[in-house]
């Protein structure tokens, strides 16, 4: 699957004397290296003095000792990775985004997609605002600032922003005074709370507590604002209460399986579509296996149901790196190979399921069903633990032209003829309601129907790359 | 784990006008990366001229487009990734070796270890040898060029070297009219051969045939040297025929799952050695989990063995890079969080068999198995797939000293508590003999008896670290 | 000297159909590499859509072929070295400053130093601007973007803005139609324009013209503002007319010798202040020799002036590098030996003048007067081509502190005593006026005097670090 | 000038208590830096220990505090900067060479050519020896290191080697126990002698003996072999009292103009070769100047004696690195204006004699000549520095092939013209043997004659591109 999500978020509070927020957040970031490989940073909050390290690389890459300890150390840091679903990958947009305003330093890092994000840019133009980046983290970081001037704390101008902010935004802010986190009152991105023994920890997923040893408080409610200061923890509620909409990819690709987002285990929920699809898609055959590392879980879940044994059909190369050579245009086609091998001694005259946990563009699918008829499989049968992609996301899930989205072109059987399975079964969309029933809020799923838990615009406005279009001045 | 195997070798020869050779080998030594991760490189030879470019790092990371163009085009390339067992860890052993004699220009790329290495370093630098590496590889070189000039061919000069060398070496070599591979006569480490359209490939593992689309012909057989030029593929089988021993721990922790050995698939042996461990020590719980990544083959069948559900345990970073910063002294302890995390769903409130694939120190088991507990599983039972390791490797695995062997220290129970299960099964020394019962040669189990296939010196002369030592002179 | 001023800038707009103006920019960049080797940076126009690279190095380092190509063809670029005079060196402060507002995007380069930069800061702080850096050139932009809210172009905003800048600003500026220069009025820092076949030039100085074969034109006048469009050049003189003080250590010190400055050679005026010193404090002696690279042309003039015979008295090694190693603090006074190598053949058993042209703590030429002393000079007269260094700098020339200046400290005869000199003598006042008597603006050196040509703050507000200073919020 | 020669040495032994071997030793490749730009190394001998580091790059590129502190404490160490003369600029080429041997570890630099190398090389190969590198200081490692076997200490080996080997060769060697330089019968390269408190110091040239404080002792004789180990410094003469041959390149380019060789100046020897050619080629002209670096001194001297002053006429670029981009081809020509600018304060007007060390292809010349008509030069006389280059070098010096020496292809006459200059005149042989008349050894000025002090190969072998070369096998 080619889909991705946009960032994680990573803070700290950390009051204990050996505290080492800097390394603390480098560990963070770590557990949520998967929602963005493109750049990352720590800003480290050394008694209201405020020091930052971002660059374009994985977090392995772009810290080092030297640049950790550079950081200094103090009770508080926030972190960020991103991957730019924007098309722009460059430095400049790397965050914790950092600025001064007129009440002192202020760093935000931010998880999503404003839908009014480029109308709020022009507002702010207008009244003399310049920009730096095509962030939507800088408009933010106005929104915020701008109200400032108007309110008697961070906190409040914050909840005076998100009167105004429509669409996708978990936020990580650090003050010279506070780190501040809020979820947008959908909660489309996750966002949650740990402890820790003198301070709280605040993530993206639960897998960044558990890599620093934190334990789960809670999650972040969709529109809450939470404060961590000297004080301890305080929220503001104010935004609380709306119509709730997680993203449901979080649970179908994004997060990793380890976390449990709004109360339910990822790794369950996926677990539970690939048993529903088994309920949904039946078919006689003699193993099932994934497709790594996403549809893994949810073929696991069709053996259980299903009762055919459970198989290790792929082995992937773990080795992949960003700088890695792709073959010439003719032999891209390959490519597969070189990623993906087959591990014959699984499929070689079997019917085989192979389960995966979407599929967008079904090239990737096609080339990898191709793998296993040579490896000597004697049925494939594709299952699909979501329904079919079908409408854009306006809410941070980077996907493709709506004319690349393969079940928007043809119907699902022409879907299994053109990768060449022999059936072919996606999951319904009861079925994708179902895999998270249990959450603490409902699942936006409007990729899927074309209806969004807000009102997206009719014409999406696409003006990120404004500082490569002039206009007359 | 913390055992490593040395190195991954790659040839090929590819007479087709379209022929890419480096590009080729750079995707061969990709699927290798598993067998060395330390430095690795690639020579090219076009007409006749042998161009060289290696270097500490992944494949990756040492070649870009740039350096794989500036190697030339050719008809054959050699390629080699290597860690680095011999605790000297530089540029100046990355292979393979390039060095000129009386007839020409010769490459070298090596996977073993030699037991007769010192000795026959000795006995070439009292007539007038000189070494720049502390590399076996330097010591075969000098013992085929040596023998060159007393013979007709190259491969000739390697059948008469053949007759000194003792203990674990496939080799890769590359002349310039030639590739020849070859095999110790006990071949402790595997070698294949695969076939292009227009030509052959030779790699230590079959997953490198599969990356670049070649198709498995047959193993090159212990003893065997085979010669790859314009007339196509040869052999000499001179040092055929005698006591055959490959390295069991291929089959155990070193090769690809999707590679084939001798006629046996790796999965498969691991998923019957699990299933094996499963008649072996059974008992009664609620789900098997495989520690990742090579203990889930052995896990995999253990489940389908006993009947007892196949659950994922853990969720292993995948980000973990070579520069990834280890936490102080004081939390190293907890530094295994940051590269495994407990999946809770799957292990909460289970009675939990844990299959590892083998036991060195002890240490890291323990560490999984607090994680574990702390994640609510109400009993843990360690599954080991392999004997208890006992005895020294001299061919080629970089295993701690004797005294760092938790089996050699105390009794299997022992063991047990140290680690903190609530049972501890290993795998028979009948058990591991059957792994791969119907492989094309005999395995060596030094390891788990002390019994090897050939004689080994009774004090290891360890002289590797020269360039540190002076000596009167 | 360590004194180090702060920036070059360039512009270029090259109708040519062949023009590549990147690479023009990055020759011209490379002839202004001595004013700032801290950071660089170079902004294309091509058709309205501006892109830019920009990091921390030497400008051959930061640039490569790829990078370049990377930035664009077009008619017009603009470029920036710099020196971070503030202590705050990085990445962010790099310009040019690119930022985009409500009329589209605008790249910004700044050489000089703001007396009311804080003020401004803070007025637009409480008016809702946010800052990223901690630069004037963002204060600037700001100022010019606000004023472009209600003015009709970007020049006539410029102009705006210009009534409420105070100080020192040389400003390179590009929107998506134009390249507009400016040189505050005073003039305090060099600016000038080159023509060349379709198009013209801006730089610092006009070395960088010679640089890529341009032909001096004119200055820009202090006051000046400078537009070039595709209708060629035209300019605003509102501001011109006031009272003008070109820093008198561009001649002395800051720029290339074979610049010219509003009108004057600087090589001609260092080597009229030789010819001045010597007859001001004539000294019998057996050879002239300067302390490389600054005081060789005065030393020049002197022996000139004087008729004692000019030598070669030092070699300076033109390799020590940023990343140079110090050695450890107790052989860091040895430390000048590395760097300059004293010429025996020229100075043993010689009395010896020794020009510099300037003397700042006077540690430095202590070390050299006594590597004199070791090569066999049997008399050491030092002189000083520019008065004793008494005030501050508030224009951008980075001066340390005023208790680290020695002529605040001692007298002249105790300075003398200090170095190891057998008799000192500086420039008069009367004489630094006279070095470039001839050059089309007046001369600032307030230096020297402690008198300026504008208003200076009784108390400079020093507020450049504010993202290490927080505050209540 | 395009000449460049080939290495610099630097050995260290202090007995000091504080000794830091290692940054003595980088600081002394600083001071050699010219010698060599391409590659560098750095071995350390701590306690018969011997570790080393090379890479390409400049010292301070090569060398940080982290890889000089990793090369351990000792009494002893060697270092080298090379300059890859023979075309094949790699990382394997770097020097010093560290092998082991029958008696331990060597490591050897060296500086110079061979005559006879290759065949050495192949006399060595058809008795077994393989070559990893394409230096002369591997042949002359395997020449000593043979030796060795048949002798009772490394300096008799190397003694023995010498009478063997025939050409240039200054070398630096260390063993375990002790350092060793020698210098070839005709002492073609420099090596000189310095003394520092507990220890001796050796170096290629004296500037280095000055960079660390050290003082000159003596220069190493023609011929001698030096000994430094704890027993302080001793000598073996056997090879001393030919018919010596120091390259007068030395004194006319390669050295620093602050070193001694052989008890003359550089710096000295270059303004008497300007004063013997102000002799030689008198005019009437209105300034005297030199073309950076090598030039100046020869202008200086000849100013002095033809009593017209001398001027600054050109303005180097300083930071012009290796990486440094050159224009597209078409431009190719202008491309010496980025690195060197006329001073037209100097030359507008004038009549002008512009002074460099020596005349190659002439293409350069010929562009600056242009440059400085352009800057208004009504005359342009040139007089260089030394006699018609017309035969190649063979000990060490990188010179184009014939074809390309302008002096060999047409008068000076004519050379004149080419150049287009007023008058040319060139320094005399007569006058070239007076520039070192007082040196403790002979000139080699066989570039000017071809007679050189030993015989050369009538057919100069050129096998140095081995590894590119492949053969019957």
């Amino acid at each position: 699957m080619a889909i991705h999500e946009e960032c994680g978020l990573f803070g700290i509070y950390d009051g204990s004397p050996e505290a080492n927020v800097a390394y603390s957040t480098y560990y963070g970031l770590y557990a949520l290296q998967h929602r963005g490989q493109e750049s990352c940073g720590i800003t480290v909050n050394d008694g209201g003095v405020l020091t930052s390290y971002k660059d374009v690389g994985l977090v392995h890459e772009v810290f080092d000792n030297d640049r950790l300890n550079s950081l200094g150390k103090g009770k508080m840091a926030i972190g960020h990775v991103r991957y730019s679903g924007d098309g722009v990958a460059n430095r400049l947009n790397a965050q914790p985004l950092l600025v001064r305003h007129v009440k002192g330093p202020l760093a935000v890092g931010h998880n999503g997609a404003l839908v009014n994000g480029q109308d709020l840019r022009e507002e702010l133009e207008v009244t003399g605002a310049i920009f730096h980046t095509t962030c939507d983290a800088e408009i933010i970081a106005y929104m915020i600032t701008r109200a400032r001037l108007a309110s008697k704390s961070i906190e409040e101008a914050l909840s005076m922003a998100m009167d105004r902010l429509k669409g996708a935004y978990s936020l990580i802010i650090m003050s010279p005074k506070k780190i501040i986190a809020a979820r947008d009152p959908q909660g489309f991105r996750p966002l949650c709370i740990g402890t820790i023994e003198n301070g709280y920890v605040i993530a993206s997923e639960t897998c960044a507590l558990d890599s620093i040893g934190a334990h789960y408080l809670r999650d972040v409610e969709p529109g809450e604002i939470v404060i961590l200061d000297e004080n301890g923890l305080r929220s503001n509620r104010d935004h609380c209460g709306r119509n709730t909409g997680l993203c449901v990819f979080e649970y179908v690709y994004t997060a990793r399986p380890d976390s449990v987002i709004d109360g339910v285990s990822v790794h369950a929920s996926r677990c539970q579509a690939g048993a529903i699809l088994a309920k949904e898609h039946p078919v006689e055959a003699d193993v099932v296996i994934g497709v790594p590392d996403s549809g893994l879980d949810a073929a696991l879940g069709y053996a259980r149901e299903s009762g055919i044994p459970y198989g290790t059909g792929f082995i992937k190369n773990r080795y992949v790196g960003r700088t890695f050579i792709l073959p010439s245009q003719a032999e891209r086609e390959e490519a597969v190979r070189i990623k993906l091998n087959v591990l014959k001694a699984t499929v070689q005259g079997k019917r085989v399921i192979m389960v995966d946990d979407s599929i967008v563009r079904g090239t990737t699918s096609a080339n990898i069903v191709r793998l296993l008829r040579e490896a000597g499989a004697t049925e494939v049968h594709m299952r699909v633990a979501s329904p079919p992609y079908i409408s854009p996301c306006y809410f941070g899930t980077d996907i493709d032209d709506k004319d690349k989205l393969i079940a928007c072109k043809m119907s699902i059987e022409d879907i299994g003829k053109q990768i060449g399975v022999d059936t072919i079964g996606y999951l319904s969309l009861d079925g994708i309601k179902q895999i998270a029933a249990n959450a603490d809020c409902n699942c936006c799923i409007g990729c899927f129907t074309g209806q969004y838990p807000i009102e997206v615009p009719s014409v999406l406005k696409k003006d990120k790359y404004d500082f490569k279009i002039g206009e007359e001045i």
